[in-house]
């Protein structure tokens, strides 16, 4: 009978996989039907395109066919930097791979000498298992696999993104609710592409490497944590590298343009103003894609491994072993329903639709999946079995894990809404950031500032709830399979989150084509919807990224024989305190880089706007080329600095000063840096909607209802109000779109570095107290 | 012999205690000198004036007489304003300590259900010990003369610094030095009275417990954490409340001063310039003496408790026993050397010469200090004893606890070091953040962020060795030993720290008098010195507090019986994630309410510049009165909620978590509050150094050397640059002034009430965990 289960399950996973990425082609498909290639190129497209200059509702006052000519222009500008950008980025990551590649196989395979001898198995007892460089070896392809599969995430993102965002101008033309389908159904894509491909691969590296491992699964799962080494490394590198890159460009574009020129943003004579956009795709979009692919690949990796040394891995029940690959099948399949709700069964009127059918998403694909889990965790569980707990083996029930799956959905469902009511300019929070305005920037800053202190509190507690409700079910096994439930809906998180920069990109076609008032603002409100939920989506990078390291940490602390970290210990202690304290130098390093970058940036849009003759006059065109590699050149220059830190503190904290150290310095980068990255990610988004409130409520009062006599009095553009509120979402940029999400990448990489490590710390670490 | 080496002991702490009271009663009397009342009131000083008029060097354009009665004036309503706030403050403390004396009376007593027999000892075997029910009273008295002494601390410095201001602006008419030797004697003035007092209340309260207690000194010295609670205690609200008072003035008054209206800082013309001023006495100087008062009764506390359960308690050992309070009063002899140094062994002869002065305290301080710990060390300790460290026995050598003290007191140095790096304008961080203002505030913003989070990766490393090598040598008790190694040097640390305010102070009454911008000039270049010792003294403070707290945390685990906080339970992992997110939670509450504050004052100063006629023309007065009305009435209300969120989470921790619980809380808030104090505390000072660096350099090219062509081509006063520099000055304020120096007694309080209610939660606490 267990072949038979095996063979279902064998079955379903690549099934469900396949069907996301179905779905995602039809999704692409229908996202193709709104054509933005002039008539001059394509003549097969003609009728198609005069079909939809006829439904326009002739609110745009230029000749459509230009206007359509001109969005294609400028789309293909952006695809053309972000691609480019991103294999100059992937030759520097090639480098770092290969070398980082070696470094793991060298010290892994040093662990036994080299030797190719099979060992007595450490938890599995009476059995022989692989030699370890066996596992040196399959670690390191499993890195390489992670690393690729990261990579192509964050590509795939990026084309489809810059694919959408013209298209999503077009349609802003008919209505908002064409453009929201569009954008929402663009960041669908990527949704699914990366769910299907991560659930994909896993899968495929584990049936290939079990043709070797047999029924070694030890050491099989052993080496599969390489696969999340793989994914977070290269998602650091494109969080950090993206991030540096697009807010360079943005805020040079900004204190340039908006401060001192007084041009609106996204003015297509702003020199910077291609950077600009190219950055939301190559940050925001690549970046995320990577981040959450990290930590999709870490969870799953943290669970099997747990489940390897526990009664699944000992009595070879595929079934319960592939649990979490299950969960993430099934959750490819609620969230193909869920989408169903935004595109189909529900309709975008208005603007005042967006932000409610967004948070829709979220609530609907946590009821729906809520049942999904059960589904799974009833049928593919024994009703009882053991988890490995820390040298102890602790027993467990279906419904336990159930339990601990579902409330890190719930807890993921907790901080977005939190995270909306502190970043959505519907509510207060952001509405007194805005009013603090009134008395200058300084203030603006303070209540901002104060702001994202203060939304930490209940993702903290939310957080704090899951761990140790599913601890204490499962111990580590719960707490990694609770980050498994926040992330099971990934595809609908990263479909709301990724239809933020579209957006935000639409609007900057939109502006560059020249484009109506109205088509600007439609696709601006289509923007703040997309900047609350590109926080909501944050938080739950932040919020799985804390569980998935603190899974991590326990498979870490389990595979390198440590029995207690206990904070009365010096080692332990010190641990703790400098690991405390490296999501500030971290978060110093991206921040100064932002800054430096944007003063260059700003030193070259300045010459441009007092050298090139008639640009302010728009009538000569900037050279948008050497904006963009200023960005290019910054951003990869300086995220080598920062992304070294992260890579080389484990090696070193765990080779001179041994496992405990770096227990302790897991354990505090983690708990310091999730509160920074809250906070520093909501800051940001509230000064960014606390701006857009000014903004969009004072021109656009027909549009909205309420709040509008409130935001009349602080705005309109151009105020002293709104310059301070420009001044606050200037500072939130490389707060939100550089540290902050960066700071995941940096708790759950070193913690899924150490586990990679482990079994090297434990035999060759901790030199310097060997030493004295 | 023991008895003989008591007596000496006996004699020589309260002979070095009353050294510490007579050298300040000499300095005060020296700053006395200094006339500032009239001759129109008091003919007697009618010679010392005329001298010290005919010795001014004639710069100052108006009637010299006139002027020192208007500085006589000036001061004479911020004394007054000062005086009136702390009164008020005090009633409402007075309700609070009574209310908490009670609780700790009831908690405690009902550890042992009240009962009046005596128990068998805890740690010393085999002997008896008295009630529980005589702790509980004796703690609470200890709370009440801990409360007392605090408060007193800082009214005293209050008092002295509010007696020293103007006469530090009318020495500035001679020259810099004179100003400078003024303002400097009174801030030792401060430092020794409060070394003193702090040591002597201790030592009569240990002899006075001691005529109860008789040998049972487990009792004893639990009892005696009362008094580091009750010094703690004073000091949280005196931050926070004078935090509050400060910067809603001083953001209120520049808002609309500097930003809005035009004129300097201090101008008369302004409304809440008084209220300003006053906030500087009542937050900077009573909120710091109370705050570092309180590390020093903690820290010694911590030692004494540590010891008295170690085999100096056990063996009765007095002068051992006693090991902490003769290194206070080696410290006190020590700074008595030091303040020579600056007063009469160097002479200032310009304003390049301050900086260096006060960085020579540091440097002179620390290394005499070193050879005072040797002294005390190889005479008060026997050679070889034992020390508990949770559970077992250390053995422990003299020249260990050589080793202990003097690390914390060097690490002390580097702390200040660094600080004064990160905050000085001669060193380019603050240069590189005073250039950012070239594109505006944001990245002024952005650069001064970075400076702060930077800064704390050198001061981390120092405390974490300082932790390390004192742990390894003499557990816990080595850690508060490095604590009050860095203490030891206290006087000194104050001084050079209350010389901060004092010429702040002194600068805000030469404006207000209408003194010549030579005397302007010069106390601005006091002022800015002032701002890196400011920051020095945070950085010590903060330091100092990261230790205490570490061996208060290990006091509490050893009184609580617990013997390992292992972060892999999830009960201290959780606690570990809350205690790291308490800091934020905190600043949040400080941050809004000066923001808060500071909008209503903004208001009110509208108000009056809008309805008052010939208020800009300088002809009719301001209504100073209500301006100081609104910021005693904002933060006597906006101090109860933090200062509440602090008092109160250990306890509900602990009552309802458990020790286990609260010992996560405790490292977690320590690790994260660390990091978030420092970097607000020098991101602040820095931002205020750059605003200074821009207007100083500038306006007084004669005076600095180095550096002030870059800074030329920064200012002058009302230059973009500079006004951008002022926003971050803003920002910094209630950084650096309310919530970044709060943190360290938050990190302080919550782990001495800990230690003070372990009894309590280890026979009663953990009901959440009994109940489920």
């Amino acid at each position: 009978m267990g072949s038979m289960v095996e063979g279902v399950t064998q079955v379903l996973i690549p099934v469900a996989a396949f069907i996301g990425i179905g779905f995602a082609l039809v999704q692409w498909f229908l996202v193709s039907k709104v054509k933005v290639s002039s008539g001059l190129t394509e003549s097969g497209s003609q009728n198609q395109r005069n079909r939809l200059i006829e439904e326009d509702d002739q609110e745009v006052g230029v000749d459509s066919d230009q206007l359509v000519f001109k969005c294609a222009e400028i789309q293909s500008a952006i695809s053309v930097g972000a691609t480019s950008f991103l294999y100059t980025q992937y030759k520097y990551l090639a480098i770092f791979t290969a070398v980082f590649a070696a470094i793991i196989f060298l010290f892994l395979g040093s662990v036994k000498n080299f030797s190719t001898k099979s060992e007595p198995c450490t938890y599995n007892k009476g059995n022989m298992c692989k030699p370890a460089l066996a596992n040196a070896f399959f670690t390191t392809v499993a890195f390489l696999l992670g690393a690729l599969t990261s990579v192509l995430s964050g590509f795939l993102g990026m084309k489809i993104a810059t694919y959408a965002n013209a298209r999503t101008t077009l349609e802003a033309r008919k209505s908002v609710g064409s453009a929201f389908i569009t954008a929402f159904r663009s960041g669908a894509v990527m949704g699914f592409l990366l769910a299907a491909n991560g659930l994909l691969v896993l899968y495929v590296s584990i049936n290939l490497f079990r043709m070797y491992y047999g029924d070694d699964w030890e050491g099989l799962f052993e080496s599969i944590t390489g696969y999340g080494l793989g994914g977070s490394s290269m998602a650091l590198f494109g969080r950090v590298g993206g991030g540096i890159y697009t807010k360079a460009a943005d805020v040079g574009a900004d204190l340039v343009g908006k401060v001192e020129r007084n041009i609106p943003e996204d003015d297509p004579r702003n020199p910077a103003v291609i950077a600009d956009n190219v950055g939301d795709n190559v940050g925001d979009i690549a970046g995320m894609g990577s981040d959450l692919f990290g930590s999709y690949a870490e969870s799953s990796c943290a669970a099997l491994f747990v489940a390897s040394i526990s009664s699944f891995g000992n009595s070879h029940d595929f079934s319960a072993m592939a649990f979490p690959l299950l969960i993430s099948s099934m959750g490819i399949v609620v969230c193909l329903i869920t989408t169903f709700f935004a595109t189909d069964f529900f309709q975008i009127n208005g603007v005042a639709d967006i932000e409610p059918s967004l948070k829709r998403q979220l609530l609907i694909s946590t009821i729906l999946m809520t049942a999904g889990i059960a589904i799974v965790s009833f049928t593919a569980l024994p009703s009882e079995f053991t988890i490995f707990n820390f040298g102890a083996n602790k027993l467990v029930k279906s419904w336990h894990i159930f339990f601990c799956v579902s409330i890190g959905l719930w807890a993921g469902l907790v901080i977005g809404y939190i995270t909306e009511y502190y970043t959505s300019s519907a509510y207060s929070p952001v509405r007194d950031v805005a009013d603090s305005c009134r008395t200058g920037a300084a203030t603006n800053v303070i209540f901002g500032l104060a702001l994202g202190y203060k939304s930490v509190i209940i993702p903290v507690f939310a957080i704090s709830v899951a761990i140790y409700v599913s601890f204490s079910l499962a111990a580590m096994y719960g707490i990694a399979v609770a980050a498994l439930g926040m992330l099971s809906t990934i595809a609908t998180g990263l479909a709301i989150d990724a239809y933020g920069p579209i957006s935000d990109n639409a609007g900057g076609i939109a502006e560059m084509a020249g484009m109506s008032h109205t088509i600007r603002e439609r696709t601006d409100a289509l923007d703040a919807a997309g900047n609350t939920t590109a926080a909501i989506g944050k938080g739950f990078a932040i919020g799985s990224a804390a569980l998935v390291s603190l899974a991590l940490f326990g498979a870490f602390v389990s595979r390198a024989g440590i029995e207690t970290v206990d904070v009365l210990t010096p080692k332990v202690f010190i641990g703790l305190l400098i690991g405390a304290m490296l999501p500030y130098w971290f978060s110093a390093m991206t921040m100064k880089s932002v800054g430096s970058a944007a003063l260059k940036m700003v030193e070259e849009v300045r010459r441009q706007f007092n050298t090139i003759p008639g640009l302010m006059e728009g009538t000569t065109k900037p050279d948008y080329a050497t904006c963009v590699k200023i960005s290019t050149d910054a951003s990869l220059k300086e995220m080598i600095p920062p992304g070294a830190l992260v890579m080389i503190t484990p090696l070193v904290a765990g080779t001179f000063f041994g496992v405990e150290s770096l227990a302790g310095v897991l354990a505090g980068s983690l708990v310091s840096g999730v509160q920074i990255a809250i906070s520093a990610s909501n800051t940001g988004g509230a000064w960014d909607n606390a701006k857009k409130y000014i903004e969009i409520y004072v021109e656009n009062m027909n549009v909205y209802a309420g709040g509008s006599e409130h935001a009349r009095t602080l705005g309109p553009k151009g105020s002293e109000a709104h310059k301070a509120a420009v001044i606050g979402d200037t500072v939130g940029d490389p707060l939100k779109d550089t540290s902050g999400p960066s700071l995941n990448i940096l708790i759950k990489l070193m913690a899924v570095e150490s586990l990679v490590f482990a079994p090297f710390f434990a035999t060759h670490g901790g030199l310097f107290f060997k030493w004295f």
